[in-house]
């Protein structure tokens, strides 16, 4: 269906008219000028990211199921990142003329499955042409108690540096998909091309195209009784996010390469790619896992808590942060992360 | 100076690095993963907006400053519209590659300037690349007390219907300067055409590029100890918004062709453009005027609130949604305001 035989009010409608919102924080949600939302006993966390067709996510291998679905996960790790749960989220789509209705229910079937399993309420939507690619903004609204909200500014000297998951998995699935593309490009009427194999490689691909934003671990660190000095998600890159958390935190760190948590699959595929699997762990970006630091006495409570890992931790600033390889050499941690420009 | 030079952080840092902060509610402002608010007392008003280049806005006749200020009002009169108060901004944009950070400096000063006069914070930012055109995409957060949020489906049989200010100015505005684009187009080479002369029709240049939120209508309704019963900004036309409130309200209207308020450089400029200047005022859009309706016995308390004028009245819905002109004939009223396909 074309998108003009609906307008755009009729569009909204079609795509939020089912939606209703479970929250007792969301007043009123999609409809009105805007959305009213009630905060009495909590902060309001407020987290906004853009995503750009050929920037930030190719059309040729993200089903739009998939982007709608990354984009509301993107910004629930912000929220996790505080420390604070998802509540609402609004979205703005701007697509270009060959989209039609069907693409836009796509994009939204994943937004839902995502605000679902997260329990966010979509509360609000703008729709419009694009001139050109694909565009989304979307902003989420979450919530913690005052007390429990965790900034990136209070990690202290001799804390400890926690990870959750792994890392590397999406930025090993984006060189998986980027090969198959020039396979594909390279012979456009090679209907097999267009059937790449993935086997053995699942893991990156759902990585990449499907993370998952960890409410788990903020969940399990408050049943374990520890609130993190300081918290961030990774989504430019280990080093990237450890430099800012000691810049805005005013310290060093010592960072163990033997410590860094790896997928069987990355590795593979790393040295499949003939590439250093540390510089993709630091580097690579879009792993969504949740970096943090807690007192030193909290060390034999975090590293009970499942699918989180110690690797380092926090230092003088004077000491600089540092990696220390598996031979105990020491480099300066550099950001090499995802470059937005 | 090339973005790449200062790279997403540095740009991030260099534009906002001396906001402050001034509302109470802003507990943490740019430079975390989130913002942190608080509104332990007030409901939370959330509106976004997204402008795309070519679609919403033309870089040819918009300049940067103006489009940056733009951007904001557009989202302050959602809040108002709600009878509620801007208090936070968050903005994302998306620039080619021919942008460089002085670019974003002007579109940072006049979201700023935008933000000072309604005492907004700007509380994050997220600014990326684009591979085609600029990509605004604005939240704005705000906040009113339970009993003062005005939606749209309140209004009821008898209510008069208010507008604030004039209509149908921007969209004369529009046309000024898409003539005198094809003018410019017509004649690259020749400087004057590079100099419009848009004498005698200033103020409808400023309605379209630089329109004014109605903070001062909200805060004049409050003095006047008067709560509409439902409220909306003018942005696609009086027309739309008032098929909207209808619905939405599940009644009819009676609104008198006579009453709608007009600029005498409006009226002039459609003559010109050999238009009609009521439907330029009723499907223009882009006025940013709130229209809202009161019970009937708040008539004389309204009326007498500067700038603000009674266009009409609530009636059943089976009465429909009408127009009456001059002469004393009933047109039903139809949206045919901006399409955003």
């Amino acid at each position: 269906m074309q998108i003009s035989e609906l307008g755009e009010f009729g569009l909204i409608d079609h795509l939020t008219k089912d939606i209703k919102p479970q929250n007792a924080s969301t007043v009123l949600g999609v409809g009105d000028d805007c959305a009213v939302l009630s905060y009495p006993a909590s902060q309001v966390l407020v987290t906004s990211d853009m995503l750009m067709e050929g920037i930030h996510f190719d059309l040729v291998y993200t089903p739009l199921k998939h982007l709608g679905y990354k984009a509301a996960m993107v910004n629930f790790s912000d929220i996790y990142a505080m420390n604070g749960h998802p509540r609402q989220l609004v979205v703005s789509i701007a697509v270009g003329r060959r989209f039609q209705v069907e693409h836009l229910e796509d994009i939204y079937a994943g937004l839902r499955l995502a605000c679902e399993r997260h329990g966010v309420d979509l509360v609000g939507g703008d729709t419009c042409s694009s001139m050109t690619g694909l565009a989304l903004s979307l902003t989420c609204i979450g919530e913690a108690k005052a007390e429990d909200v965790v900034r990136r500014d209070g990690a202290k000297v001799n804390d400890l540096i926690c990870v959750s998951g792994n890392l590397g998995a999406a930025y090993m699935g984006l060189q998986l998909m980027e090969r198959e593309k020039r396979v594909f490009e390279s012979k456009p009427n090679n209907a097999e091309a267009a059937q790449p194999d993935f086997s053995g490689h699942e893991y990156l691909i759902e990585r990449l195209l499907k993370p998952e934003a960890r409410k788990d671990i903020v969940e399990r660190l408050a049943k374990a009784g520890i609130r993190p000095t300081a918290m961030m998600d990774v989504s430019d890159g280990l080093s990237s996010e450890l430099l800012h958390l000691c810049k805005a935190s005013g310290c060093g760190c010592r960072l163990y390469e033997e410590r860094i948590p790896l997928d069987y699959q990355t590795a593979l595929c790393a040295e499949e790619f003939n590439m250093n699997v540390t510089t993709c762990a630091l580097n690579g970006g879009e792993d969504y896992e949740l970096v943090f630091t807690v007192p030193l006495t909290d060390h034999d409570k975090v590293s009970a808590i499942e699918d989180v890992k110690v690797i380092g931790a926090i230092t003088k600033p004077e000491l600089g942060q540092l990696l220390i390889t598996r031979d105990g050499q020491e480099f300066q941690l550099k950001a090499q992360g995802f470059k937005a420009f």
